[in-house]
């Protein structure tokens, strides 16, 4: 192993996609390109107000070359060439519809500006009602809950609940289609050549995650429960396979379109994919006992466990629990908030108003980059319980624990006297108050969590939100050294798969890189946000139990 | 009655003092000045964050002096000599601790600084602690409830509230003041000359509205009570008189001393004080039937009735019920919100914390200004109920229904999707509601109300208010044509001290000016905000009854 040998970790965000070089013998990462969704940029195809974020597939392919094609200039026409493995990771349940060559219905011309043709992004919040239908008919049915593994409640992000609207909304669409993919096992498929929607590999992790798949009942959810919701599903789960596969699975070689579109030759072995929060976990060294908060615009809690001997251990309220979605031989368990660095970003806007509202604003747009260090500066000046505020950090619904995508976000204890730091810092506080809900709820069914290592741009960028979580937490928190944990982990899955590595864990123990700094409770702080937190399980499920909601 | 007879109004409000000339017998304003109280521009002695406000009392007679100054230059030296009346109306419950002379003490050059010894404004709310003393007390008493007149909850904004907090807190003020005096009452003593702060005549709405004073328990609470919560009370309570005085008893005449700064004659009538949101309901000619809302940094709803024959009618949870505090041989009946335009102000001044904060905005701090008129016009294309955002205006606590200045404002329902011109029509809403809940407690206690007529700046200002408030409140809201009804108002009651008109309803009459503008309510907006205010009740409820407050 002393020679170099090489792979291309390729993560696709919310808002664009990275991709990095690494050498699979040390970890070294050799060149990065970074490129954001041209159109989602644009805003095209999306409506805030009504919750619906979309994304064109278009985006995907053009940024994914231009992030490689970044990735490649830094790291050498040679090294490229010495690349052995990709694997790509991606943002989940992101699926789209496509036809019978595995093609996204929204690259047809008569498509072309159908949103519901294009990828539905793990954030879009327009199924709510059919995820109602679903978990009331998971409820009540004879052959058991299929929302198990996935905490007991299926989430309006998610897989089937939007097939659901679609085909109970726009039949032009649901009928047109052959499947429904997820972006995460669509890149790999395209990028090996697949030309059959049936031949394209399904991950483990998002099937199991996502779409209510197990073994126990034989994948997927049966025909007839699927019918029972619409007939168009149970005639899409007919033609999905009944097999899923973990990440190590190879999925085939970089057909020649894209090995030239990329520069790299044929013969790099491609991955089934990843989910972007398990590959994060994978790159930031995941390990039992060790939870990874992916901390973005959304959180994901990562916890790996041991396969329980006869009987499996069930979890409620948490988003899931799968066999192999983060390392293949254990349980991974997922859990998270559906808004996070979100929270922190629309209270920006919320501040930016003026300057795009205001003519006399007009010149000065770009100091809406400058609120969040200037509001974080001012922020933590303020004592913990000083502003007398409690916030609810449900701005995008809640995931876990107990998913409840209509729920919504709140900010009591206004006065005269609150000013916009009080808030800011309000809404750190409400985010971390979230995480520790996530951590008891884990605890509670003795899953233990004896450290925690972060990841993601909020735990590199937000000392303040670092240190409010340590002390809401009542942990110590790490941060991870890799600044691009996702295409990390990817970048290891590519090794595993081409036959670097003989598995993850050897993976990480070559290419992993420890954390760089850890922030430590202060317990004085820990104390008052004792009884913060009581005060925020009390307003929360006050809201949720008068449903207070319009 | 056809030659010109003159008076004059001056209006202290919370940021400014106005004065104007008006012809007594045809209500035509022949002159108007203005000016803003410089220390409060500049926000000394105050601390928004306690909720700490202070006012000085060279601003109050620097700005009276540059106000008065500035209605002669327009009205004219000629007009300035006929002027025969004076009367004054401010703030209420805004007092202040005086010398033997009746001189306040931050005149003193020991207390220059000590915000102890100046005027405490009607809305500094560090006296909460002591107002729950005092409603404790009060309940428990065996003579009898002090607090009943006043709608059965004392509030912290008031007369005894703020005298105890000093005499607890604060004895070096406590024990070298002779007396409290309010600022509506200090002002006619100034202008006429009293040095002796026993002659200072006390007004009766102050004194029935925000003292507890009552003929049936001879005035002031007894000594005892007084007593049992601070011994200094009941000494300060020895010195002040037991009869209280309607707006249309004369002081005497204007003093040599403020004739010459004022370039007024010595024959002036100068006439007891009037709170100011009495003599706005007065300029806007209220009478039996007809609430008129004084809508300014808070609200005032005033109403007048019959004194009943036997027994008084008691209306629970409202601010009070004063026989003459309005008008002369009818019982006042005063209600309010204690935020109103302030929360509007307050919501500005959130979004303006970029201009402030951020060195890049530095030279655009006047953008600020644009602020609500750009907003209003965003809010405006917001359908009621479109938000999905539910707000409560307590942001200065509540004044009625049902005093309780500890309860704090919300905002309930955020989504990523809520933008600013949402959440600043959420608060509107919110103001709105609270208007209606002040209506209801009315109607539910058989006080009638036929029609609304609003003055003050909001009312002028803001047609997006005024037709929600219409909408919400589902009834016709007309506009007064007066711009400075409480200044008109004081010039009506000037009119009848000086002997011009024998009464208030003969004043208003002449000088009465009808309203210019009318809001009706939209049935269909009507019907969606009826539901939201069943929300804004359970919401308000579910807040105070679960105290979610630190």
């Amino acid at each position: 192993m002393s020679e170099s040998r090489y792979t291309l970790g390729i993560d696709f965000g919310t808002d664009s996609v990275r991709a990095v070089v690494v050498d699979a013998t040390n970890g070294k990462q050799l060149g990065g390109g970074v490129s954001a969704y041209r159109r989602w940029a644009e805003g095209r195809f999306c409506d805030a107000r009504k919750n619906r974020f979309r994304q064109h597939p278009d985006d995907y392919t053009e940024s994914m070359t231009e992030a490689v094609a970044g990735a490649i200039s830094q790291a050498g026409r040679e090294a490229a060439s010495k690349i052995e493995g990709i694997t790509v990771d991606a943002t989940c349940s992101t699926p789209c519809f496509v036809d019978e060559t595995g093609t996204p219905l929204a690259c047809l011309p008569e498509f072309a500006e159908e949103p519901d043709a294009m990828f539905i992004l793990w954030k879009d919040h327009t199924s709510v009602a059919q995820a109602e239908r679903i978990n009331a008919l998971a409820r009540g049915w004879k052959g058991g809950d299929f929302t198990a593994y996935e905490g007991g409640v299926y989430s309006s992000e998610w897989f089937w609940a939007k097939a659901l609207r679609v085909a109970e909304t726009n039949p032009r669409v649901a009928s047109r289609a052959a499947s429904l993919v997820e972006h995460v096992d669509w890149m790999p498929a395209l990028l090996a050549g697949v030309k059959d929607f049936r031949k394209i590999v399904r991950g483990r992790g998002p099937a199991g995650h996502k779409a209510m798949w197990h073994p126990s009942w034989g994948g997927y959810p049966p025909a007839d429960f699927l019918a029972a919701l619409h007939p168009r599903l149970a005639e899409l789960r007919k033609e999905l396979p009944s097999e899923t596969f973990t990440t190590n699975t190879r999925v085939g070689l970089l057909c020649p379109e894209w090995a030239s579109r990329l520069g790299l030759k044929e013969s790099v072995v491609v991955s089934a994919g990843i989910m972007d929060a398990q590959s994060g976990a994978v790159g930031g060294c995941v390990s039992p006992g060790t939870m990874l908060k992916i901390m973005g615009t959304s959180t994901c809690d990562l916890l790996i466990g041991p396969k329980s001997e006869g009987q499996e251990r069930l979890v409620k309220g948490i988003c899931g629990q799968v066999d192999g979605s983060v390392v293949p031989g254990w349980i991974g368990y997922e859990a998270g908030q559906s808004a996070y660095g979100d929270i922190f970003a629309w209270f920006r806007s919320i501040l930016a108003w003026p300057l795009k509202a205001l003519p006399e604003l007009a010149d000065r747009k770009e100091a809406e980059s400058r609120i969040i260090p200037a509001i974080e500066a001012a922020a933590a000046m303020i004592e913990p319980g000083e502003s007398g505020l409690i916030a609810l950090d449900w701005l995008n619904g809640r995931r876990t624990p107990f998913a409840d995508q209509s729920l919504k976000g709140a900010i009591v204890g206004l006065t005269l006297g609150t000013d916009a730091p009080m808030m800011y810092r309000a809404l750190v506080e409400a985010a971390a108050f979230g995480s520790r809900a996530i951590a008891e709820r884990l605890r509670e069914e003795g899953v233990p969590i004896d450290r925690i290592v972060a990841v993601g741009g909020v735990s590199r960028k937000s000392p303040l939100v670092m240190q409010i979580s340590a002390d809401v937490l009542g942990m110590e928190i790490g941060v991870s050294a890799a600044d691009q944990s996702c295409a990390l982990g990817a970048a290891m899955y590519a090794s595993v798969a081409a036959g670097i590595h003989p598995d993850v864990d050897s993976a990480q123990s070559a290419m992993g890189c420890g954390t760089e700094m850890v922030y430590k409770p202060d317990p004085k702080r820990r104390k008052i946000y004792d009884e913060l937190y009581r005060q925020y399980l009390k307003l929360g499920s006050m809201i949720e139990s008068e449903r207070i909601i319009i």
